[in-house]
């Protein structure tokens, strides 16, 4: 059962190939509750994570791909946990290469105190974790790669307190019980002695929060609904429409349009698009590209820029 | 023959082991003339030389040991000099391991477009430049460690114009010919022809300018000279006095009395402090130490702090 936990995105690296002065490699944090994840690792990212004051306390980093921009972060920040001393062992998941890419975090820093896992991952693979999970989707980059979805569990569905009420349960401890699942004895006012159970009182289950992240690739499909109707949807966007999707097709990249077309096929609520090309100074042409497909928020956060995901009201 | 060119010190990396979010791990660039050399390589050196505007014409890199603060920065460099098409040759300096980074750089990077060498140095090693060289030294750093002297070559003395007046030669062209060294011949007004050497109207050659870059390491005794005389002496200081010698000791770094003292004793003119433990917020006691027993300028810089090195007057 999925309680209330907070969960926060934070854009650390928002540049493209190359950094700019002011946006820094791929990086994007979300922590949920007390669970702290990375997608992806560009370099620099534990100064980012000093700005942001987050701390390095990161439970699993997945890396879509084996670009420079999306792993260099990696070295420094590793190389930081074991000065600080961490003992939690710490995975890394990714696309084939992963191993071979652990190995040379072992020659870089030796004697690194924890353990560092290496988790190979492929299309519509899926990681458990308490409360959420991760999959993987296939994307098109020209090399093995993959994007993110992160999803939580069902969420139980509301408590209807009149319902309640009505059958004869008092108010108090017993509808904490019954939200949490349990079914209930009570002795109603006739002194009958009845069950009350879960169903009787709570609507429908309901669906948790979703965040998409696609790492670097040609636009995809939204096949079998795993990216259907994202809280979030992360989207590269290197080009505006100033350069086009022909440009974007030789080089395995989307334009801010292609994010935006994405975003209305699969009903997401707010599109983030990131990794702009170091070309553009101003991602102000992303943002209306992409507006001029979908209806939804579109923001092209700055780095450093935290964004709360609420629960959708439903 | 060195003629007047310009010297700069940039300041890209100032922090120790553990970044800030204000320095950068270790990075120092000179700049002489056209020439651009690195001393040091940490994390995110390739987005300073963006802040700083200094570009990435780098002719070689000068790594003083193996840590990862002091070369990670290396990757994304050669990275973004892939991308932008660099065909020039980039040598990387650095003690034993030098060659088997450059094998890791090829493999993170495939089909890197221009030739990396990769030249091991020790002790003494002299690397010949136009117009300068660097001379590697050996440090004290519980690793294989050296730091680094660039020193110009020497100068020519000084044009003595009143002599050269004196022995009848003409204002104008001969006067830059003698400068240059060679040999004139003039007629004087009593219609003998003589020659004017160089010797008769120059002063003795003048040493050229000296920056001394140590890395870290325990302070270094002045061996030969090598440390004497700089126009700059880059030290690491990455402990003040609260934590005194006995930690630095124990951690194979300086203090910044220590870095005072070398300084003193070598008589450098400016003293550059680097390389702060993270535990401090301010260098200010680091200065005040070093200041206790070295009577030069000392300095502390901040990221991306440029400084130029004149000619010294003499």
């Amino acid at each position: 059962m999925v309680g209330g936990e907070t969960l926060f995105v934070y854009f650390l690296g928002t540049a493209g190939a190359l950094p700019t002065p002011n946006r820094n490699p791929s990086c994007i944090m979300v922590r949920r509750g007390s669970d702290t994840l990375l997608f992806d690792c560009g370099e620099g990212a534990q100064q980012q994570m000093m700005r942001a004051k987050t701390g390095f306390a990161v439970n699993a980093i997945f890396v879509t791909h084996w670009h420079a921009d999306h792993y260099l972060g990696i070295f420094g920040l590793v190389e930081t946990m074991t000065f600080c001393g961490r003992t939690e062992p710490l995975t890394i998941y990714g696309p084939p290469g992963v191993v071979g890419f652990v190995e040379i975090i072992h020659r870089l820093t030796p004697r690194i105190p924890f353990v560092l896992h290496a988790t190979e991952v492929a299309d519509r693979d899926v990681m458990l974790f308490a409360g959420y999970s991760v999959v993987a989707f296939k994307t098109y980059h020209g090399i093995d790669s993959v994007g993110y979805v992160l999803e939580e569990d069902m969420r139980p569905g509301r408590f209807n307190r009149d319902a309640a009420l009505a059958l004869g349960v008092p108010p108090g401890p017993l509808f904490g019980r019954l939200q949490r699942g349990e079914t209930v004895q009570i002795i109603r006012g006739d002194a009958e002695e009845v069950w009350v159970t879960p169903d009787q009182v709570m609507g429908s289950r309901r669906r948790g929060r979703k965040i998409v992240y696609t790492g670097d690739t040609r636009p995809v499909k939204n096949k079998n609904d795993l990216l259907e109707g994202a809280d979030l949807l992360i989207h590269e966007a290197t080009f505006a429409e100033d350069e086009g999707q022909a440009r974007a097709k030789e080089v395995w990249h989307s334009t801010a349009l292609e994010a935006g077309m994405l975003a209305a096929a699969a009903h997401s609520r707010i599109l983030a698009l990131v990794h702009f090309s170091s070309r553009y100074t101003t991602a102000a042409g992303h943002i209306q590209d992409a507006k001029a497909c979908f209806n939804g928020e579109v923001i092209a956060p700055a780095d450093l820029v935290m964004i709360e995901i609420p629960f959708p009201s439903e």
